[in-house]
């Protein structure tokens, strides 16, 4: 994944633009795996590790009606989360992920169940819903792949858009 | 480190308390090292990664007087982190590090530098600090080892005074 970070990285720097994540289910894992090229403070400025339901609220302004109706994983609760750690962090790009990495459901959602969402200028949001199989280590590994990738898509898409 | 993991949460669940981790260089391997046991939301409840130096006053209180005067690297910082992400987590604990994982020396300090803190109830302060060797992934992954050998020393001690 290390190499899909850095090309990450290099696309930001290209545009100019910084990216922040908002974690749930991967605890961490997506920055962790940002910050493994050198210089990656180029373009990664951080994010918030929000496992516990009730941080989604209070630390990225998830509405509470939204967790109290839908439950943590749902679509919606992960486009909250991209558009709210891009705005506590200041950067251009936000990546959230919200899932169920097992082994028990939660929130009535089944294991694999998992939720990406990109907030990008403009408020501009980019969705990729999944339901993953395997163990906890997979689906957490996995997660934080098809996170990278949807990222790494939309920054592709809008060099060819700037370039056009 | 699972396995430290996996201790640090039981010694939490036994003492029905809850944790946060505020992380600069590592950027988010210590979150994503608490969450690979299964149960971890038991007592791990998130954190913020503060990659960018601003970000540690914005996210985590820290005086940026202090960020200005010392640069992000210095032991007060990391009690700030520690104190900060307790806070606004509501955590019990909160466990934060800041430190130089290289290739470059950063605000003058070099790299290998690392400050870790924990803060615990009753805003007690435990400290650590060292200077590592070897390369970045190297540096980074002895922090998150460092980092998760202070919180547990720090919770042992603690559920020795309760006993006693």
């Amino acid at each position: 994944m290390r190499g899909v970070a850095a090309h990450i990285l290099s696309l930001l720097v290209r545009q100019g633009s910084t990216m922040a994540v908002a974690e749930s289910l991967t605890g961490g894992l997506i920055g962790a795996t940002m910050t493994v090229p050198m210089g990656a403070s180029a373009a990664f400025r951080g994010g918030v590790v929000a496992y516990a339901t009730d941080l989604k609220a209070s630390l990225l302004d998830v509405p509470s009606g939204l967790l109290d109706r839908e439950g943590a994983v749902h679509p919606d609760v992960a486009a909250a989360m991209a558009a709210g750690v891009r705005a506590v962090t200041k950067s251009d790009y936000g990546l959230a992920v919200t899932g169920v990495a097992g082994p028990d459901p939660q929130d009535g959602k089944p294991v694999g169940t998992v939720h990406i969402a990109v907030c990008g200028p403009g408020d501009r949001l980019w969705h990729r819903d999944l339901s993953l199989t395997g163990d906890r280590e997979k689906i957490r590994r996995e997660t934080c792949e098809e996170a990278l990738g949807l990222l790494r898509g939309v920054l592709e898409a809008n060099l060819g858009e700037h370039s056009g």
